[in-house]
């Protein structure tokens, strides 16, 4: 009954280099994937709808015989919103309702400013106009993730919000085609894989070309949005999910160890991380877990998860604790603690933090209204959550006045000679009054 | 000495495709780049200093001993910029003080509410902590670029900026290294290359690792960069640059025909269209350009990029004329129009948008303000300008209160439950106070 998970401390010598193993992870470049997903794309460039309706039938066991097979209507998420169990439904709207409300906050504006000479400077907000939202089929269809992916899209203005979702099998999901309602989603193929993504990416007969994909996949759709990257925007490549909770000691241990498992109950490659100030608090989560494990129902993910990848890391001070925590820029922070406050801003890197005991990490995954799309792997060292600002996009605004054009011309003239571009000097010189 | 640049007209039944075909554009995928680069990233990776020596030596012909002989000191930037001549550091200055000025204004400011219940939710902004500046060695260095990569992260408050900068056969640029002190750069390493990009993101003996490498680079920098993205965060790979210029037969022909001029002489590939309700006026352009093009220096580079990509575009009205800009997305877009004020808000996809006669784009390149690295390619469908925004990162605040996690906890443990995430669901319910 007992699970070995890894402990570390910050008194042991080789203690840096010890994290930097437990934190290792690099998604292998598969060149057989590489291979599959180019031939792929390639095709659905070149025969659209019948390539696409071609893998849709081979790898999700369908007959479709067109891309009209293949589109689900309005009427189609209509029902299954309103087949929904009320409760399930209530809760659907009040997570829609907060989520909604949190990232109308995130909405970009522009500004500009005129100069004394009447030169105007600005910046201009503009809504993407296209969007794709990918969605994987099976048991990683999450109609949570649907309303994390779909409403910072619309809130922003984008016009056409189209879904993708594979149906193996033509099993439906019922919740995320209620979600999808809910959230305000324009269109539905029933399509995946890179099939799904190369037809939003260039367009087909029947599936309009959109301007950026967005939302989780496997490693095909993963390399296939790499590959298309530059003809359209993508959000991040997602790693395996994890979690990171700093703790005093103070608080309820059973919650800890549930906070744990609820990172690794995603899968085994999910990493769950306690650091905390207090040796005899460590031994009471232990103990919770040893407790609580045989209860939960995915108690083999868990397993595995915590014993792989999971740590308890015992560190002198709580300063210690949040120098580690910044190295991690874990994707969740949980700061586990009577006094959180004073150590928020002390955090420079995390995709978001869950402040005090009662912030369970799970309520901020499908109703507090912050995103749950968040930067994995470290990565919260040099992005952001998924948001509405990445629906939007900036247009720099420059009308510079005849008397501007005066001041300026000299200073562009002098720096375009200096970089031997006379053509730039020149434009720049036609606008002088001389 | 004439020079034919391609026309089109709207009223052309094949408009459209003709559109297409001129915007089309695809870095040619090079298998050969991809392994060399790899090779050298691996290399790097394991080897280091060392690695990174070597390559040096090779590619840029030096004989260095060790990382030391390929790191700049402060007092080297600082004697390049009291070497300026005083007009050339004078246009410098005031260019770097009115691009901060601009980019002050970027800046991101964090938020937060709370909800009845006493629940916070909010968004806490840090910058990142450092950040790589590829600047290219060689003909394409330009000091301007220096200033454009390097304040907006400086002004974001990232603490350690790094640049690398080749320098084959050990020759140095002046400007350039002006422009590094300047704008704040702290360290400079002069490497390049593949080599420089691994260095940079996987860090070194002497190098350290960095959090985001942005700046322009040939073939064999834009595909490091592609690869090491996610270890680090990367900014937009650029395509050839373009202009469009959108007239109404107002203005002065030599005026645009310099304008096409200035984008054309970047190079071969470089697009300048012009879309005029005019026709006459396209005839009064073409006559400048004839007129012109013998005068410029580069004209061989004007004539190719004109000849091979440039285009007239004929359109009925300015609603079209304002359509197709739309559709092309350009990373410039001058509206070189008597009256250009009522079209900005028309306009949804520019990188940038230069309005009325007096506002070249050449203005914009150096000292107006705004950032010159701008999405090409249309990708100012899906994005942005550089910014301060890019050296900055948000992080999601959740505080829930005992009684929201009352609200909250029912709402997560339903949706939990949907979701076949039990762990996720118990975790709500613990902090149920039944």
């Amino acid at each position: 009954m007992t699970i070995a998970i890894q402990r570390l401390s910050t008194v042991d010598t080789d203690f840096s280099a010890k994290l930097k193993t437990l934190l290792a992870f690099e998604a292998a470049a598969d060149d057989n994937i590489e291979r599959t997903v180019a031939a792929i794309l390639a095709d659905v460039k070149t025969r659209g709808d019948a390539a696409v309706v071609d893998y849709s039938n081979r790898f999700d066991r369908l007959s479709a015989a067109s891309m009209a097979d293949l589109e689900l209507s309005r009427d189609e998420l209509e029902k299954a919103l309103a087949g929904l169990p009320a409760e399930r439904r209530a809760a659907l709207e009040a997570a829609a309702g907060r989520v909604r409300a949190y990232h109308e906050m995130q909405r970009l504006d522009g500004w500009s400013y005129t100069e004394a000479d009447g030169t105007l400077l600005g910046q201009m907000i503009t809504p993407l106009d296209r969007v794709g939202l990918y969605v994987p089929g099976g048991k990683a269809a999450y109609p949570s993730s649907v309303l994390m992916n779909a409403i910072p899209a619309k809130v922003a203005g984008v016009k056409e919000l189209i879904m993708v979702v594979p149906t193996p099998g033509g099993e439906h999901n019922q919740l995320v085609l209620a979600a999808a309602c809910l959230a305000g989603v324009d269109r539905v193929f029933t399509i995946g894989g890179a099939q799904a993504v190369g037809a939003l990416a260039y367009g087909t007969e029947s599936v309009p070309q959109v301007d950026k994909i967005v939302g989780p996949g496997n490693a095909y759709v993963a390399t296939a949005k790499r590959r298309v990257f530059g003809i359209v925007g993508i959000d991040m490549v997602a790693g395996p999910s994890e979690i990171l909770v700093v703790s005093d000691g103070t608080g309820n241990p059973d919650w800890v160890a549930m906070d744990l498992f609820s990172q690794a109950e995603h899968d085994e490659l999910a990493q769950s991380i306690l650091i905390c100030t207090d040796a005899a608090f460590i031994e009471r989560v232990q103990a919770s877990i040893e407790k609580l494990l045989p209860t939960m129902p995915r108690q083999e993910v868990i397993r595995t998860s915590l014993s792989n990848r999971g740590a308890f890391i015992l560190v002198r001070d709580m300063d210690e604790a949040i120098a580690i925590a910044n190295r991690v820029a874990p994707e969740h922070l949980e700061l586990a603690l009577d006094n959180p406050d004073p150590w928020v801003e002390k955090i420079h890197h995390a995709g978001a933090i869950f402040i005090g005991h009662y912030t369970s990490e799970s309520l901020g995954d499908y109703c507090a209204g912050p995103n749950h799309v968040l930067p994995t792997s470290g990565s919260a060292r040099f992005s952001s959550p998924l948001g509405v600002y990445d629906f939007q996009k900036r247009t720099s605004l420059i009308k510079v006045s005849p008397a501007g054009a005066q001041t300026l011309g000299r200073i562009a003239s002098t720096l375009a000679h200096g970089e031997g571009l006379p053509a730039h000097a020149k434009s720049a010189e036609f606008r002088l009054a001389d």
